[in-house]
């Protein structure tokens, strides 16, 4: 089975770890294809991020589609395009986001998410209620670290999170600890030795998902909402996304 | 006062529907600028329709900005990018579904939404909750027009638009009916006289409650989650777009 | 147009200073009548009070239907006989509460109510559900300032208030405030300046919406619920309100 | 123990049908003292009945503390004035609708609410959120027939309610039938009897409520929002009511 | 009228002390007749707990039926194999938790729980959350007392969870205390004359429900999902237990 | 790895099924070990058959931790004792309603689930609403088959459920439909292909998911809630099962 691990930012060094990470779980038999668009940011932390980087986002699916992927993943925390990906999509999409909440939901009866910078919180709060994950996600707790700054050693993230977790698992009282960003794909084995609990990381969760959904041959319904785009013409510089 | 009312399709003779609608609804102070975006789809009819335009609507609200804007409206129901165009802005920004949902709900107890076509369900039902409307907006009900249609006298869309608004008023009990597309600005006071109830139209609902915030000096609170997009580059073809 | 500004409470400052607030938003050709009833508690702190004065309320809605005002506009925070003025009306009914409530949702994804006895917490509590701003709404905030010690200077009003609404915006991590009480209409402006936020105020809130919704030519929906009330016989002292 | 159950409505032929009711019920040692105040609307249906009756209500709950009651039932089923009447006493108050819902949602995984008008339908909505009771309840419906129609034996209605309750069980698969009128007090066994199901009815369950209450000694919580009213002057024709 | 109180748990003295409570509210005409299962958990700590304790439950239930009861008490604050018992149960079925969330509903806007340890919290909220009771319970409050450490007088257990009560009512402004253990019964008077407000305690609300109940000529609904269990042959050790 | 699928019902022919069903879909390095529990309901339809089946799902679990199996599956669509299993594991435990649901809402925007009978919709509502389902979940349909007619080749189960799963898609506009019975686990593909819309069957679903949480390294948090069950005696016939 081929997978295409789409990091929607342009940083590279952040899909390579996350390439890592995710065929360091995926399936003997699986392909992991990771890639970052050709244009847009460089690190996702806002709305408008999101709002550009979805483009870069949604060519990579259209040109997955015609290389015969089986599945998707979008590799940011906001899980942006998700939806529109969908449309473009036959095979499943899975954000990382939706796939570290369903996971820890299965283990535990509340978990808190921790994440880069405050402004972010209100993403993925939005997001926990669109997956029913509201009731499972106690609080969304920002460590003000810029996503970028993962990529920098001396920027001592790893140890500014372990905090934030512990506080999460004192003063929320959940159970599981969901890491909020692509970034941390590499420090979730760390971060549960370190505080004693399961910790979910969204870029590995969401490979088991997507693989488990192409063995049960569950593809996104094309009925309703997620049918593809209809046919119609798009002007301009994006007139090559035309439907 | 200024206010650049955005349709984010590219469909001018819409635009200019609109335009009028606003302008006949507007204070006497007040300018309204009608723009459709240089490029994007000729209409809009799902997630990835959305999200390709809602490109066009970012770089309308970045210009806006530049030339000094009140504030801004998004003319199209499912209000893409709408968050957004908040992080961009200082002054308000109002989308067309929620002006209309909060003007519904000052008046009835409850609302239909009756919009196009069925795929586009999901996402009105999706912004009333996000907008707290949920527990006013008792049924998104689809007519099958698609939204080029409603351009075209010939495709009796009025007579088909009052059928389902009068099936939303007996079998949903609706008190008001909210009109689910930017391209049915002009029917408004014609649907409400036909049914004999109220009929909120979202391009005009709009209009006023922009009017309403710029008067009350009221701007998109900068704290936080929609704070001004963080400077960063952006790469590729959209780099034109970076914060 | 012609709007009734109804302070439920029969303290005559207060009603000035709401007046002249309302005059400073309204439009040029709207004319702002505010009175208090000829009777009633002087004050409105808790469910009784606003049981009581309701009455005084509906009977300027009565006699402001045969004066044919084309709003009403409730000016207490806790939206007294709303259901029951809708009702009344003709024309479009609007709380402060929910005048307030609804125009911050569109500017912050959350805002902070600052009011005046921890008692009538609850009440606001409850007009966010019924409003569904209640996902908007984070926190009601108690500064145990009296209604009427806000007419006092010598009661350091401001200043206590100031105090729990930065509280608010740190704690709560809220974009706006709301402000609790139509005493504070004086207020905002210097709030707002006070703690860099948007504050919004009820009863300029209201005028503004009760314009947009004459300017939109849409009354109270009389189908169901708000019907006008059926014609029967009330008997005693409240004889004279019969239908 | 005495209890004071108080019709809002001046109607003193269903005072009387409820007293029987209660009083059928009661325990042995329980003195039921049932009362309509002294003037107010012949019958409630809707809100602007409900404000008026209100005061009534309210005037009778203060000369029930003068003359000692336990507690008191509201005995309508919008239970009007319900948290102001708490404010005022200082034993139980329970309204006919929230004493008739709890007990359903006791024997049931869902029942229904056969009430009287369309138009009150909204009111009892709203009370099955404010008491919890949403979840169990899965339709309100109406009969179209009007309170005093219940006085006339001419009007057939007990057959076009056991017709409604048929259709309850039958389409939404409820397990009990709450009567939704104080008026149908005299209906209960009859209807279950007929319909084969449980039939909850408010007056008769609010009396087993206020007994309970009273024989565990749980008196109205009087911290916080149902504090007695605060000491303030009403001025006019209500002064009389100044707490 | 009988009423037959299950301790699911095997402590004989616990049972004793709620006889002796449900005895002193009881209804003259009421006998009381306490018991424990002949088998299971010496108390109730979780889930597991709760699961084994449902079996001897479900047998008095069984027994019960034989020996002509009128309703039953699930005395336990987790109320363990409630809608097993409803099945099985022809006249009423109350749990100890059901009945004095919905009491405290009745006299105060919000209450908190305030129970044994940590670990059983989650099952009170779903609890909570079941019975509609999730927006009056503002909190579940642990002590860490075991619940055979209530048996022990040198626990020190009432000052402790009065305590806690206090805390409860100042920082969670409830306006009532809901005990959450059975084995608190005895501790209700005493605790709500130290902290001032009223103190909740199942048991005796239950008592009283299911008098209600019995009362009213209300029994468990057999339409649909509390209708008896379908006959059919379990075999093995629990084979007895066939319906 | 090694998984144990554990049918809660004692009906062999089913447990075959099911475990043919699961070993299709599993991991080449995967051992299903499926097995029903020595004595138990032979089939579950309702609450009370839950309960008891319940204690021999438990005893699986104690003795499946014995013999270090690294995961487990409920496989009965109501996943009873689920919380107690997760108290005795250490590793992941999946219902198979818990798996179909999370999968289905991973594909599409809405899911039906069809179920056996009637009785048993309200307990698949109330997972859906624990798992955080319900907003997916559009509707649970019965088909009024017996949990074993689907093991008799002449009851013509598939084609009364394919007709139920056609009115779903067409009334409930669901996108995607759940299978309600572990029963129907060989029925999946065949639906599916006459239906033309995804079916997610549980068995299968929970295979990929236990699978998914083992490679992720995730296990039951200890941390609270589902901690192991304290050590305490337990007296009689169930004394074996003493923590």
């Amino acid at each position: 089975m081929r997978i295409k691990l789409i990091n929607p930012n342009t940083t590279w060094s952040m899909t390579d770890k996350m390439a890592a990470a995710a065929r360091a779980v995926a399936m003997p038999g699986t392909e992991i294809v990771a890639v970052s668009p050709q244009g847009g940011p460089a690190s996702i932390e806002g709305h408008y991020d999101e709002a550009v980087a979805t483009i870069g986002l949604l060519e990579e699916i259209r040109s997955g589609e015609a290389q015969g992927f089986d599945g998707y993943i979008i590799a940011c925390f906001g899980d942006p395009g998700l939806m529109a990906a969908r449309e473009l999509a036959n095979g499943p999409v899975v954000g990382i986001a939706e796939a570290a909440m369903h996971m820890a939901s299965l283990i535990a009866p509340g978990f808190s998410v921790v994440t880069t910078l405050a402004r972010t919180k209100g993403i993925a709060e939005h997001l926990a209620e669109r997956y029913g994950m509201a009731r499972f996600c106690r609080k969304v707790r920002a460590t003000d670290i810029a996503v970028l700054e993962l990529e920098d050693p001396a920027s001592n993230a790893g140890t500014r999170i372990i905090e934030e977790c512990r506080a999460a698992l004192r003063e929320d009282e959940s159970g599981a600890i969901v890491l909020g960003c692509a970034g941390m794909a590499d420090l979730a084995a760390e971060i549960s030795r370190a505080i004693g609990a399961p910790v979910v990381e969204g870029v590995t969760a969401a490979v088991t998902l997507v693989e488990s959904l192409v063995r049960l041959n569950l593809k996104t319904s094309k009925r309703g909402e997620l049918a593809p785009p209809l046919p119609k013409s798009y002007s301009g510089g994006l007139a090559y996304l035309s439907p």
